[in-house]
Formats: C-alpha cells, structure tokens, sequence
C-alpha cells in the first residue's frame, strides 16, 4: 500500500493537482507525471491574457517547471512525452519518451487528467493558416508570432464564449480590429438573455463588432495581393468578413481519447463517467477535469462543466481516494466569472433557460442596486437575477452583471446555494458595511427581501419576457416613476402615473383588470404594488422593472 | 387592528426602516416619526466622509426627507421634535414640538430606535471648546466649520477604533498632520492584535502618528496666543499633543434614557432588553438599533454590536411583529468592515481575544494569499485568520486586512457561518474564477483545505504568540524558506533548511523534539510537515508562518 507507482496522465490543473496531493499523503509513493506538452501546471485561465500582453511575460504563466515539482514534491514529471494507450489488464501505459522510443509503465493507480480539447467542426477551410485555437502556451505564442511576424489588423473570433469574449477583449488591447461571430442569439450562452444584453452593449461601446445568430458557413481564401490576410470568414446569413487571424473558441470537447480506447465506461455526453471519488469503471484508474462527466448540482444530472476550480478540487479528492480517504465530489454548481473591458459577468447554479429546459419550477426576480452605498462616490450599478424554487424559497442559481461587486455578490449567493439556503435567508444575511464596499441592506439581502415578500404573499412579481404577450383586456401596465425617468423612455403602452401620486389618482385605475407595475429597478413598484394591492387591486411587480425589460428587448 | 397609530422615536437607519416597513405592511396606519435632530434617515456611516470632503454634499448624506417620505410612504415625519416621556400606562408620549410646546400622543405601538450616544468620559477639559464627537449630520458641519473658520493644522483623534480610524483618514484628507492616541496596544480592538499590525504600519506609512497604550489624562488650554488652538492633549506618559481640533471617538453608549424612565427592562450592559421579535417589556413597545442589546450570535451572550445593517433588519423585523407576523432576530455576528487608506479591515464572527474571554474551544489558522491570481498583474496579498471549532470545525470568527478582496472573502466567510457550515466546507465551494478576480483555489479554499488537514490529524499547528515560549530542550524552530527570503528577515533561534534540500538534510533534525516549521506564509512549511511527520518527526506547522509571526511581533 504505502509503496505505491502512481502515474498521473497531464500535467495540469487536476492533474498537477492530484500528484502534489498524493505526495502530500505519501513520502513512499512513486509518482510519474507524463505530460505530452512542453509544461505543467502552466496558468490555463491566463493565456488570452498572454495573448493581450496584459500579462507581459510566458514565465508568469508557467506556475511550476518539472524541476520545481521535483525539488519540492519529489514527482517525477515527464514533459513532452505523450501516453499512447493504457493497458488495463497488466496496469500499463505505452508511452512515447521525448526520444521517440516507446516504454511500458506500469501502475498502481492510474489518473487521467487529460483535459479537453477544442471543438473544430467540419466547416470548409476551417484548418486554414492563420486560424488558431487556444489551448496551450505554445498555442498563445503562436498566436503572437502569427499577429507579429504579419502586422495584422483585423482579427474575427468564432464564439462568443468565455475564450472568445476574452480573446476579443485581448486582441483589440494588442491593437486589432475584432468582429465576434456568435450563432446563438447572444454572447455567453450561460447566462439568459437579458443578462447578456449589457455586454452587447459593452461591445458595441468598445468598438467591437458582433454578428449574432450567424454562424459560419466557410472560410474562404483571400483575395490575391493581400499578404497578411489569412480568411474571409463567410457567414450564413452571407456577410463577407476579411480576416488576418481567426480565433475559433466555440467550445470544447473532452479529450477521451486515451480512456475510450481502453473501454473505460463513458457518459453520454462525452465524458468520462467517474463515481463520487473521481473512480472510473476500473478500480485502478481515476479521473479527474475537463475530461470527466460531473454531477450539476442543481439538476442532478450528468454535465460537462469545465472549470478550474473544480478540476484542482477533483485531483486532490481523487488523491485521497487512491490512499483509502473517503473524499467525494459532490458535484459542480457552474460558478464562474469573466471580465469584459469594464464590466464582469458571474454566475452561478442554473440559469432560467436550463431550469425551463429540465422543467424545474422556479420563480426569478431582478434588480438593480449600487455596488456599494450610492451616497459614497464610485457607486455604480448591477444587474442581479436570482433563481429559486417556489415552494420552499431554496436557491437555484443567480447571475450578475456590472462595474464592480459582482465577483463578490456571485461568491456569496454561490456559498449560500451551496450552503443550502432559501431566498428568504438572504434577506437575514450580515454582510460587511462600510460605505466604500457595500451597503446597510446589500444587494444580495435586498434579493432575499424581495423574495420573502414573494414568498409570504406580499406581492406576486411578472416578468420581463411576459411583457410583450400582455393582453391589454387582462392587463394594465402602470408605470410609477418620476417623471424624468419616464421621458428617458417607457415601455410602449404603459399609463404613467408617478408614485407620490398614487394615493390620490387610484381612481384612474381599471378595478378588473391585473395592474403590472413598473418603474425603473423594481422597488418602486413594489411598493406602489403594496397600495394597491391594500386598496383591492389585483397587481404585479415587474421584477427588474424598466431596465430589465429594456436589457431583455434590446437589439444587440 | 388595520387602524393602529405607530409612533417612531428616531428616524435614522432602525426607526426609518420600521416606519417604510410598517406603511407597506398597512395603508391604514398611522405613523408618525418623531427624530430630535433636524435630519430623518440620513447616512451615518457616511459622516467622516463628509468631514474629509470625499463625500462632497451634504445633500449626498440626506437619504430622504420628511418631504420624500410622506410622499412615497404616507408618513407623518416631525423634525427638531423631542420625546421627552413615555407614559406606559396611557400610552402616550410627551413630545415637546419645534415651538417649544409640549404635546401628548397616543400610540397603539411605539418603536424606539434612540441610537447610541459618543462615550465622553470625565476627563478634565473634556468639554474645551475645539473638541467634538461625531453622531449626526450638525456634527459634521460644526467640524467643518471649526477647521475652515481657524485654519486648523494639527488634529488630535482620540480612540482607534472605526470611527476614530475613519476621522484620523478624512481629516489628513482635508490638509491636517493627524495623531491618534489609543488606551489599548492597538487600534481596532475588535480584531486580534496580529491582524491589527498592518493597519499600525500603514497609519505610520501615510504619516499619521500613534499612540498606543496611551490614555490622556487631561485637556489644557494651549499657550497664549496661539489662536487656532483647541488645546493641549496630554497623556498618560506625559506625553503632551497641541491640538487645533480634538476628536472624540472612543465608543458608544445605548441612548435609553427615555427607555430606562419609563421603567423598561434593561440589560446589564446598559441597552434595552428585546425579545427575539425585538419587543421589549411593554407589549406595546419595540426596540431597534444601536440602543438594544442583541444575542452575540456565536457566544449566545448578550452583547452591544452597533452596526447600521443590523438596525435596518431590526426595524423591518418590528414592524412585522407589530403586525401580528413571526419575524425573529436571532442574533449579531458582528461583521463589519473599515477601509483605511490603501488598505480594508474586516471581521465576522467572534475574535480569538473574544473566545479566549469566554473559554470557547477554538483553533485559529493564518493564511497570506494574494487577492487574485498571482500570474496575473495587480494580485496583492491578503492577510486571511479563520477561526473555527477544534470538535466539529463549525466555523466561529474570520478576519482578513490587505488592499483588495478582503471584503469578498469575509462576506463570504460571514454567510458560510451564518449557514453553519465547518471550515471543512469551505474547502468544497465552488468560487468564481477568473484571473482578475480570483484562485483556482481561492483564498477561502485554501482555509478549508488547511481546516480539512487538521480535523484530519494531518497536520498540527502552533501559533505565532506560542513561538516566544518554545523550550528549545523541548522544540526545534526550523524555517524552510528559499535563502532570499530567509536572508531579508527571520526568527530569531530558527534553523534554515530550504524545502528542496529537506529529503537530504532530514538527520540534521533532532528526533526527540518538536519540530516547529515555518516558512514565509505556512503553505511550504505545510509540506515539510507531511514529509517529516511521515518520516517519524513530531511537528508543528507555525500558522501564518513568519509573515504572521512578525505582524503579531511588530511594536508600532
């Protein structure tokens, strides 16, 4: 037991991961690391970063070298050296030595961490020059050789994901004029819609162009004469994009390879299916990252999830699996952020689309507070949604987006699911309050409020989405801001009556028909809604009011 | 019932929140807020902001007015109106209006939110003119004005604790050489004295000069002819500071002298006594705010925590129960946050000070991780203290200073407890990651992780006040740092073997005696424990290692 050969597949994240964690448990153990890259355990989530020079120097993205593992964990890493085929029955891996020769390893434990790999789907010229994927630090350097060695100057980035988003992002900080394709209707599929509506916005306001609901239907050769260009990008709606680099980041795909090939038993998504200590169908074999099939935690079902944070967690869990400790991966909760020029993004659990697509009762509210107390100079706003079940309050997932407190509303309303809270406990929540970092009632408790009010039946909320389908028979939409407010712009056919007023105008109110009250975030209509629904009213609050309708609407 | 007359005493943060509570609960009531000062619902907490001008209008603190809120809440809002008797068994109150005449008013329900009061103990020449404490609106503009109209210089800040923190900031802010005098060795006495080292360094690095372990003794008059001149501080020392302006911020006191007349229970630390629906001993009375004592939500003691968050969930939570709902306060955890300079302080939870007072078992562990992701520019370090149940690792204090993400971490550390997680837990969230704003192992991970490894047995701690005591027939202090970071600073008795060169060197150790490992931040030192505990060393990982050590060792 305590002399153990360990051999772990890739060097990265889970795998780098569970090699530093087995060392940890065993001094003995014989450790062997095999990466078919030049580097382990090298900064992944950086390389857009690279890419943009925002992170100067490649050194800063190699976390640690195989002599620093050595030094300090006594592993045995093998960089450049690619594992070809397990051997199940004899516990060995066939594996090509940087050499070129062929040796035979075996093991007492086997970890796949062999991670995933980029989606490139069978559209005509897609292996052309000058189009990359992003992977690896050699994939980023030769991006920047490519950018530097031709001048380029107009970039286009298939795939309005997390990669394609950042690599926008960085190729226009390294000087290039970008354009997005993006077949789906909105940038980060993740998120709904009226939460991706901002960066729109924001990628318009940064001089970046984006064709959505297009997808690419060929990459052509460019016009002779033209030397650094590398493509046109042909869409499908039939809009002609010249291109000197094309980044496709469209997603990826577990790198399974290795593990189909030896019969382990897979998802049917793709992945590798694991148990709840990260063990694949055979007992001598874990698996661990991208590669693997996990849990959402949310819907209980079989997932691909690829995130950092849960691929580290998962090594050390396999670790202690393979020295007899019972740690198991639960499953993952989705959480995950991204910066986008000025604005980020997070999420966390599920979003409204997969909640509706699984059929999961929910309720959603929206809203827009200050990122700290809007007295303290700095403040600005953001766009938070929260998802819970309706019956008992318990939280289902959360998206936010804006300037600033948004990776740390996301953290809180993530431990908070994660946790097992209700929307209504949010409401209780003592956060930190001084007036630079938050507020006395911060937004994630306003969140919480909002949703006790629902839950005890103080008000019922309608949504944005719900607006446009409003029989004017069946409905009115009242809108109580101030004037101001409303001159700025107005949802088409609402009756404007100022909160102050109310009281006093009730009487041009229709008594037999559902009043939907908005106004600008949310809150004054919630408490116009509290009048009226006192006077005998039937009403809604619609949630987010007037920005979140708007951010639902607009064209990107 | 639906007619009820409610009468508010106090119209900040509590008072305000119990009011707009209680009219969207009932359109019928009446309900009238009596506030003595000319100003309802103004931000408190913003105050020293305004003295240094970083909040620039005095409008910007005027959250509402009694305007606004008989506009959108119906509420009947009487300024320069004092309470001066509550006659229980009429249930009035004597009021004396802005005219000077008395009246009487009746209430069906009464809510006292009467605050606290700036602590101004009997020392002599308190009360010189140029001296001031800081509760509302007035205040501020009378420091203002005493500055602007004398051209003072120099400021005397007596007590460190928030507010004195925060005015010591603001006046240097405005121009003026500022000195802090404090009774106890640190500033901040909230948090453990470690973690109050940092804020010691900066206060010295921004220019601010500090005397701790220092109380004054008494106010002089200044020399003739100094005519900008408030006084001379003199301490205990003898030490004696020219003052153009004095201020007062050493605490606070329950304002309950209309409470404690009208013979309301009180508790034994001078606050109101209120039941878990914030009801005091007169069914028709509630009590919110900074004038109650609440339930310490880890040691279950009654305790005096004046925050504004707390004030606000207190007011709603009496107007629901003024309404016949089961709204409960179940207790202050105390999470509060300061930013200083460059700097934020925060805390949640119990102290370490705080459990050792009441003998509560506690282990405490330090961390020093960076805000962000070291690869990626800006990442600063954070000084991270997590203090947890030894039994059953239920989470029980944190505290975190540094220039970034402190606010992030204890938010989130203050809704894990207040969830009931154990630091186990915390090592399974799932955070946000992306390289601007986070770990792949957040900081919070990292606690939960170095949790999980005690509660395992896998390794032991010691903590930076045990390294003084170590027998050395009994301990052997080993640092296994890299030379650099040896050679810049260290230990005194320590024996340097740099981690890489550990294997090799092991029989220089002693085998009868404790190793006690250190390195810079305890994450290295954490490895030569597991590798020397599994070579039959008993070992002691130091917490924090030399980086906590030294800010616990620091004199100011």
């Amino acid at each position: 037991m305590e002399s153990k050969r360990i051999l772990i597949v890739g060097g990265v994240a889970g795998g780098a991961s569970a090699a530093a964690r087995a060392r940890r448990l065993s001094e003995d153990a014989e450790i062997v690391v095999f990466e078919r890259g030049p580097h382990v355990s090298f900064a992944n989530c950086g390389l857009p970063y690279f890419v943009g020079q925002e992170i100067p120097e490649k050194e800063d993205l190699l976390l640690e070298t195989p002599e620093s593992l050595k030094a300090r964990f006594n592993l045995d890493v093998r960089v450049n050296t690619e594992v070809v085929a397990i051997h199940r029955e004899s516990q060995e891996l066939k594996v090509r030595n940087p050499d070129g020769q062929v040796s035979c390893e075996h093991y007492d434990a086997l970890v796949l961490s062999t991670g995933a790999a980029p989606l490139k789907p069978p559209i005509p010229g897609i292996d052309r020059p000058g189009h990359f994927t992003l992977r690896n630090v050699p994939d980023a350097e030769r991006i920047s050789t490519w950018i530097d060695e031709r001048n380029s100057e107009k970039a286009v980035v298939v795939g309005g994901g997390y990669i394609g988003l950042e690599m926008a992002e960085q190729l226009q900080r390294r000087g290039l004029r970008v354009t997005i394709v993006e077949a789906l209707p909105q940038v980060m599929n993740v998120i709904d819609p009226e939460m991706a509506s901002p960066l729109h916005a924001e990628l318009d306001r940064r001089g970046i162009s984006v064709h959505l609901s297009d997808g690419v239907s060929g990459f052509e050769a460019p016009a002779k004469g033209k030397q650094a260009a590398a493509s046109v990008v042909v869409l499908k709606s039939g809009a002609r994009l010249p291109a000197d680099i094309v980044v496709i980041g469209i997603g990826v795909k577990p790198d399974v390879g290795l593990a189909r090939d030896a019969g382990l038993e897979m998802g049917l998504l793709g992945g590798i299916r694991v148990d709840a200590g990260m063990k694949t169908s055979d007992p001598h074999i874990w698996s661990v990252g991208d590669a693997v099939e996990v849990r959402n935690a949310v819907t209980g079902l079989w997932s691909l999830i690829p995130l950092a944070g849960p691929a580290n967690r998962q090594g050390r869990i396999a670790a202690d699996n393979i020295f007899g400790r019972d740690s198991r991966y639960e499953g993952t909760w989705g959480t995950a952020i991204l910066r986008l020029f000025d604005l980020a993004v997070g999420t966390t659990g599920a979003s409204e689309k997969l909640l509706k697509q699984y059929d999961i009762p929910y309720e959603a509210i929206h809203l827009h507070p200050q990122s700290h107390a809007g007295y303290f100079p700095g403040a600005s706003p953001i766009a938070l949604k929260v998802l819970f079940d309706p019956g008992n309050g318990k939280l289902l997932g959360a998206q936010a987006v804006g300037q600033d407190g948004v990776d740390k509303r996301i953290d809180v309303l993530a431990t908070a699911m994660q946790a097992g809270m209700s929307i209504e406990d949010l409401g209780e929540l003592e956060l930190a309050y001084a007036p630079p970092f938050g507020a006395a009632k911060d937004p994630v408790n306003l969140a919480g409020m909002m949703g006790q009010n629902i839950l005890n039946g103080d008000v019922t909320v309608a949504q944005w989405s719900d607006v446009a389908g409003l029989d004017p028979q069946e409905s009115f939409l009242l809108d109580v801001r101030q004037p101001g407010e409303w001159e700025k712009g107005h949802i088409p056919g609402a009756t404007h009556i100022p909160l102050p007023e109310l009281r006093a105008r009730m009487h041009e109110l229709p008594e037999d028909r559902e009043i939907v009250v908005s106004c600008q975030s949310g809150q004054q209509a919630y408490y116009a809604c509290r009048i009226l629904s006192q006077h005998g009213f039937r009403c809604q609050n619609l949630t987010g009011a007037y920005l979140t309708w708007k951010n639902g609407t607009d064209k990107a």
